[in-house]
């Protein structure tokens, strides 16, 4: 039992109203001219703070023991979760703290830090992994985990809830896989709800952890990261994460740094939309013909984010 | 009686629906921290062709006579109204011939093309006017004014009814003016819905027609235009659009270039949203406090549209 429920996730759509966007779905005619598909964009980089995180975040935070509210609490990413993290604690009263790698987005630290966590940049990922567990052990915080939760999962899941309400039907959805919580919870929403949708998710070739988990059967922890899209960077997945994709992503499929900043480019100038690299990995692989749906089918692409320096976005301009 | 009704207004929104998106209307609350009122953006940048030109140029062309339709229609434009027109001739059946300057944004004229317009690039704006007259008068095509007519202006204040619908309450809206037509449409829509709503213009102040024009109590014709807005660079407005203006337009501003530039980048990286100067002039009104409501207000800004080229953005950045 994965402890993941459908009326979790309706508890979080229910409590996040408040505070959150219910982000736009729009079709998009150039993208279904490109692809062949008639596409929906779910436009999570429209969601407060750039990306759909605060959706799991709060869902998390709320559900905290009185005293780990009272002491605060700790996470760690690379920038899109920190800020959710830091969000939901400005939103419930909890202080924050997150542990960032050095090379993460200093737009992304710096938002955290706006939100009002207290931001630490230590060493690479495994330092920054390191440097959670000192501060876990020293201070006695809980850690919000990004991915590797029911409360996340459930959080992230009213991605999926807000689509099935909004587009009477479809055939398909797909999204970017990091640690695996937003794909975890629209896979687990989206076959509740609608089992015969089909659920894709798409990696990129330099950090695909979930499609090496689901070749070799288990969680696998990968050695070398390499990709443009720091958003979907974790060199693992969740234990639940892989548990509920095993049962409930219908194909996990893998994009190139080049296919990635070739989506970015066509969001921005077609569709007007500034889109991270991770939020435009599940584009890539709907523009390069990777998922196998038919020509022609309702298809949903989430944009999980749009957190990309100025400067950045320059470069892949 | 300028011939524009509010029926004419409601009609054009019904005929439209089946073709173009209900942009999204939606809050802000880091340009609501910068500006200091209650912001909400209408994002016309998301419409089809990339801006609100399209409502006009339907509404307009679907009345146009059996015989005017089948010999097709010519319109001048420095883009948008351009691919607004030729959109339109796709939708209807209708040929379309568009006029553009020169300069005129290679993407605007690609745009046009691919949905299906002849299109005629030639001289600067006086040159690509004589050019207009000639066609005109060669192949007795009927002519889609960008702004100077009812039909149009109605189709525009679609914009104005759908944010009457969508939000319950607000205090003001503010819009770009190049000829004029958008905010004459929006003008005569929300003072006709709602008469105590203040509706702001805003200008570049190197194209600062409409400005110029309510000083002097009637339309002028500018000798010099220098904006970055291409999109509001028309050296005159329409008599029409200035009649309306006079009687419903409560304040027109003027912006520089660089504070429509700061406008741009925000909205880019702050909102996840590519708009082109022409749109993001209203937001540089109001984050530099140029629009006179109080504080705390609800305010609506319009973002007329985001056709940018890419290395005209990075410029920009």
């Amino acid at each position: 039992m994965s402890g993941v429920t459908i009326a979790g996730v309706r508890m979080a759509a229910h409590d996040n109203r408040q505070v959150l966007h219910r982000t736009p779905l729009v079709p998009s005619s150039t993208l279904s001219r490109l692809t062949g598909f008639e596409l929906f964009l779910k436009l999570e980089n429209l969601q407060k703070t750039g990306s759909f995180k605060p959706r799991g975040a709060l869902h998390n935070m709320r559900r905290l023991a009185a005293e780990d509210r009272k002491r605060g609490v700790v996470t760690i990413s690379a920038g899109n979760h920190a800020q959710g993290v830091a969000y939901a604690g400005s939103v419930l009263g909890i202080a924050t703290t997150v542990v960032m790698p050095e090379n993460a987005s200093p737009a992304k630290a710096r938002a955290a830090r706006e939100y009002g966590a207290r931001v630490v940049l230590h060493g690479d990922v495994q330092g920054a992994f390191r440097k959670l567990e000192e501060i876990r052990n020293q201070e006695n915080l809980a850690y919000v985990h990004a991915f590797d939760d029911p409360r996340t999962v459930e959080g992230q899941g009213t991605v999926g809830l807000e689509v099935c309400e909004d587009l009477p039907s479809f055939d398909a959805i797909c999204a970017g896989i990091g640690g695996g919580g937003l794909i975890s919870g629209i896979a687990f929403t989206t076959k509740t709800l609608r089992p015969q949708i089909l659920v894709a998710g798409v990696e990129p070739e330099g950090a695909a952890a979930m499609h090496r988990s689901r070749l070799e059967g288990k969680p696998v922890r990968l050695d070398r990261i390499a990709t443009i899209a720091d958003g979907l960077a974790p060199p693992f997945v969740g234990e639940l994460n892989f548990s509920i994709c095993r049962e409930q992503v219908d194909e996990v499929v893998l994009v190139s740094d080049e296919e990635i900043r070739a989506a970015v480019r066509i969001l921005l100038e077609r569709c007007k939309l500034l889109v991270e690299p991770a939020g435009a990995a599940a584009l890539a692989a709907l523009l390069h013909g990777k998922i196998e749906v038919p020509r022609g089918r309702r298809v949903v692409c989430v944009l999980s984010g749009g957190n990309l320096d100025l400067d950045r976005l320059k470069e892949i301009l």
